[in-house]
Parts: structure tokens; C-alpha cells; sequence
């Protein structure tokens, strides 16, 4: 079976490029004769692939020495209360940035251990990212959802904050350059632009990291990943293998500049279309459109649902909006091809034709 | 390069046939045309692998409706600390087994939450099991670590314990029939029998979790993982596809009771040989002996270099000690086949004879 194009919001298309390396290392890495599997996480093949993924994600993102380089085996809900367990204490405020589900939850575990100041708010329909912010007299820190996957809303840049930023990057990081000046951590769970679900990719200022409890489990707090190169315990070697490869990929492509180029064209042949088309309406603010997640409806629910058929019939993947919002999304991850949108943008046309 | 024979403690050998399956699904999963990486995790090819590999550690460990079987996204380390923040009440006592390095981390986090009563312990030299346990009056649960990776010795049975047993199996786990009824919950990092590091298998009795704090962010509960079938997050999707399929090769190979008896035979081919050795010695007391991990020394530290050297020419990987044990260790878990076990008896038998 020919592979299919796949628009899923994540666990997310990954360049081909990348399966294949990854296939050949599950029987041999790197001509070891020992899958990346069965490795030992303390034996010198795994340790290159550690300081290979490590410089290779430094020298794309462009970090110095005041910032770690961090995988953790979890998600990015994981962070939702290891950020706050770690830096907000009980008689603390950290200001949070409300742009939907994602920011939604992670506000609720944040007030478990301390105050929450909601800064802005896209409430109650989400489809934009709030231009003014309210911050509180002084916040441990401001955390927001860079990009919003369920509703398709992306920050154009972060937001002016008046303590270092903490960023879920899940769904949008290495998809542009990162201005790391305002923030002091930034996390993203792996499935949309890094590799495979279950490994966090976590990029921290050190000192940041210092200014944490000390007084909690070893693998709660961000010191450990820091002081242990993410070895405290056995990590998620094939998450960062693949992770590895990933960066190197991106790498090879020109770096974030260049993807972020690309992200822009391959966003706006999308955009362009809905914005012309009278079947199709984008659900996002102009503003505040994501290049990852790209959310609209159909005319009707009957247009809609033809759509989702004959997608699927030509091989077009994971379309469906999400359970919460209702019509069709495009999620157009870095390893999601140009020419793929295209296909999309005719697909879509057609249908639209065919139902006049 | 030829694939090497895997004596690494973990991550370990695994079946190479279900890494040829891993292969093609990285491209391709049962045919759907998107890689297993890929695949939205709430898609209905991915919930057919959760059902599937459920269902087949169901049907290998003989689990009924009592048991929930819980995937979680982290190693066995993280179990030390989550155990006792949901069950060990702050004014409560739980009873730890301390068999080395791995019960003595496991004590160390569940002291941050209430008291730990030592019921035995192998210290200082941890080369048996204890045969007997002094008890506290009424544990909440009484905590073991059914094989000792690091100093190679294994419970032959649980102890008979006057609480409900949490055991921490990861690095025995499927190599032998499992004794349910005095079980409340089994852990295991997946890394030794089960699959790739990064994911845990927790097999618990759903009364047990029951019994938890309810006051914990959703994923420091098991109930969590119970409620929502281990889906509250994005799992880490390709783990658990790698667990289904290594199962699915336990039940081909004709479940628990085929496989500990073929682990029998391959520790005995080796232990045989030690015993009757002159340059060769087994770290571990006789009723104490892991059929996972065999620790052994050499007559002089020479004899030993000399066999690891001899063992890389000859493809025999990862049979170095543990650096706080020294010696060598040579793991056999269920994907080291009994050849394998030949081929390293013949190496050892040949580095003893020319050193005469």
C-alpha cells in the first residue's frame, strides 16, 4: 500500500527520510550489530546518539551554554504540573495565557500549587490569540501555547511579559526560529515535529532551572534532567534516536529559517484558497491563523462529510477537526510536503465545484 | 554487520522477528499506509493495537476482570516515587524487601511520603534473597523487586507477606508464570522483556487503585490510567505497538510456562558451567540464583579482560559487570536464545583453558 498523506494533528506525519534510517537501526545503529532498542543507554553507541541529537537540536535552535537541552519520558501534560510543582509556590502568582484546551488544562494543574492570574483570554470561542494581556504585580513566571492545535490559533510572536516565559511548544516548535530571550523553558511533546509520542523535547535556562524546589522526587524535578544529561534513569533511547534524526533533517533542509519559509508558503496556498472559496471558511482570526493547524468549516455538514470520504478514497489522512470544534483541520507539520497541500487545495476545490 | 548476541542488562535483546515486524510498521502499520509513529493515537488502526496488545498480555499473564493492565509513559524509577504518593498515608507504614541498588531507590522515595519499615534486607553484600522478613504490624503494602538486575538474584517465589505485594518486576517480568493472588500491583520498565525503555507496564488490581489518593494531578493516579485505558495523554504509541508484539511472540513461543522452563535451561547451561569452574565463580547464593542475570567473577581481573576482549571478537556484547558490582554479568532474557547460551559457555570454557 502506497503511504497515505497524512494531515493528523499528532502523533503527525514524519519525513520518510527518517523511517527509513530508523528501520535500518532497529536490527543495526550505526553498524553496531545491535538494534537501537537493545543498546544499553550507558554504552558508547547510545551516548553518540545523545550528543549527536543534543548538538544537533543546539545548533538548530541556536542555544548557548545558559541553556540545558532535556528529554523527559512524558508527554507534555506531564509538564502541565512539573512546571508549577517546581516554581510556583503556594503564596506565588504565575500569569497564564488562556488560548484553549491545552492552556486550559494547564492552568487547572497550576492552581493545585499556587495562584493563577489569567493574563488574556481567547474565551469562549477561542479563535484568536489575544492582543492585550493583564499581568499581575509580579508573576513567577507567564506561560503560554505558542500554537493552539484544536483551534488553530498560533502566537505571530510571544507575548510582552513581565517575568521569563514559560512556553508549551508542543505543536509549533521547529517550525520557525525560537526568540529565546523571553523565555526561561520552553517543552513540546515529541508527536508533531520531533518524532514519536512519549518523549518530551525540554529547552531550559539553567539558572531557571536552579531557581526550582529541591525538595522534590528526582524525576520531578527539571535539576536532575540537567545535572544527569537526562540520564537519571533510563531514558526513551529510540524517542531520541528518531529525535536525532529528526533535527538532522531539519537541519539539512536549511535549518528553521528556511522551514519556517516553507511552513509560511505551504500555509498560505491553504489560507489563499479558503479565503477565496464560498464553501470553505477558515475558523481562525487572520491574526492569529497557525501554519501547523489549520482549522475550517464546510457550507454544510453534508459538504463536509463528502469531503472527508473522497479524502480519504485518494489517500488524504486525518482531516477531521477535533471532537470539540466540529468541521475539517490540516495539520501541516514540517514533514508534511508542499505539493501535498496542493492536492489538498484540488481536492477541496472540487468538491466545493461539484456541490454547486 | 552480523546482529550481534545481546548480553546487555537492559535495554536488551529482543526477538528479531518482532523487530523485522517493526520494521515494515514504521512505514507502514497493518497496511494503512502511515507508519506506526504517525498514526493519531484516538485513530481506530492505533486503538486496535492497544486492544490487541492488552488483550495478549490478558490472555499470556491470566489476568481476569479484577486487573487493569495500564501502559505508562516512564520507567520503572518513576513507580519508586508514584506507589507511595498514592497508597502511604503520611501517619502510614509500608514494609520494603531490600534485595540492592533498586529496592534501596524505591525505599528512598517512599520515605518522602510516609514510613518505610524494613522487613529484610541483603545488605551489605546483597548476594541473597532474604529467607526470612520481620513484618510491621499492619503494613499498607508490602514493596519487592522480584530480580535484582545488578546482583543477580531473584525471588524463587513472593514472599508470603500479611499486606498486599507491589513488586517491581522490571527486569523479570514474562520470563515465568506470574503468582497473581498475593499481587496488588506489578510494575516494569519495558526495556528487559518487554520492549523499548520510555514506557512501563503496570498490572494492577483496579480495588487497589481504588484505594488511592484522588487529590493528584490525573497522571500521578492509576485510577487515571485505569478511567481513561492509559489514553488521558498521548501514550507513547510505538512502545506499546513493540509490547503487543513481543507478547504476541511470548504466546507464540507457548506463553509463561514454555518460556520459564526454556529460562530454566538456559541459566542452568550457564550456572553448570560456573560451578564447576575453577577461574569462573558465581556472585549469587545457589537458592538465590536470577535466571535473568548471571553475575559471575574471574579468577584474577586479567582473566576477565580477557574475556571481554575475546567476547567483542566474537560478537558477545554487553557481558560487563555492573560498575558497582565489577565483575562479569551475562543477561538472558526470553529473546537470548539457548544457542546463544552455548556459544558463551564455549568462550568462557576456551579463556579458562589457555590461562592454565
Amino acid at each position: 500500500m502506497a503511504r497515505k498523506l497524512n494531515f493528523s494533528s499528532g502523533p503527525a506525519a514524519l519525513p520518510e527520510d527518517v523511517l527509513r534510517r530508523a528501520q535500518a537501526a532497529l536490527l543495526d545503529l550505526d553498524g553496531s550489530g545491535i538494534g537501537i532498542l537493545e543498546h544499553s543507554h550507558r554504552g558508547p553507541e547510545f551516548m553518540r546518539v545523545l550528543e549527536r541529537t543534543e548538538a544537533a537540536i543546539r545548533e538548530v535552535a541556536g542555544l548557548d551554554g545558559a541553556w540545558a537541552v532535556l528529554f523527559v519520558t512524558a508527554g507534555a501534560t506531564h509538564h502541565f504540573s512539573m512546571v508549577p510543582q517546581s516554581f510556583l509556590g503556594e503564596d506565588e502568582t504565575a500569569d497564564y495565557c488562556h488560548t484553549g484546551v491545552w492552556s486550559g488544562k494547564a492552568m487547572e494543574e497550576a492552581r493545585r500549587f499556587g495562584t493563577v492570574h489569567v493574563a488574556c483570554s481567547g474565551e469562549p470561542d477561542f479563535t484568536s490569540t489575544p492582543r492585550t494581556q493583564t499581568w499581575s504585580t509580579a508573576p513567577r513566571y507567564v506561560h503560554y501555547t505558542s500554537n493552539e492545535t484544536i483551534y488553530g490559533t498560533q502566537w505571530a510572536a510571544p507575548p510582552h511579559a513581565p517575568a521569563p516565559l514559560v512556553c508549551d511548544a508542543s505543536s509549533d516548535i521547529f517550525s520557525r526560529p525560537l526568540d529565546l530571550v523571553p523565555h526561561a523553558l520552553i517543552y513540546a511533546g515529541a508527536q508533531k515535529n520531533l518524532g514519536p509520542s512519549g518523549i518530551s523535547l525540554v529547552l531550559a535556562r539553567k539558572d531557571f532551572v536552579e531557581s526550582g524546589r529541591s525538595d522534590l522526587p528526582p524525576l520531578a524535578q527539571y535539576r536532575t534532567y540537567v545535572t544527569e544529561r537526562s540520564m537519571y534513569n533510563t531514558p526513551n533511547t529510540f524517542g531520541i534516536y528518531v529525535i536525532g534524526e529528526v533535527v538532522s533533517w531539519i537541519r539539512a533542509q536549511g535549518g528553521l529559517a528556511a522551514l519556517a519559509e516553507r511552513n509560511d508558503r505551504k500555509a498560505a496556498v491553504l489560507y489563499d484558497f479558503l479565503d477565496q472559496s464560498r464553501a470553505w471558511t477558515p475558523l481562525a482570526e487572520k491574526a492569529s491563523r497557525s501554519r501547523m493547524n489549520v482549522t475550517f468549516r464546510g457550507a454544510t455538514k453534508e459538504l463536509e462529510e463528502t469531503m472527508l470520504a473522497r479524502a480519504e478514497e485518494r489517500g488524504l489522512s486525518g482531516l477531521r477537526g477535533h471532537r470539540s470544534v466540529g468541521g475539517l483541520r490540516a495539520s501541516l507539520y514540517n514533514a508534511v510536503p508542499e505539493d501535498g497541500i496542493r492536492r489538498l487545495v484540488e481536492l477541496l476545490d472540487e468538491v466545493e465545484r461539484a456541490a454547486r
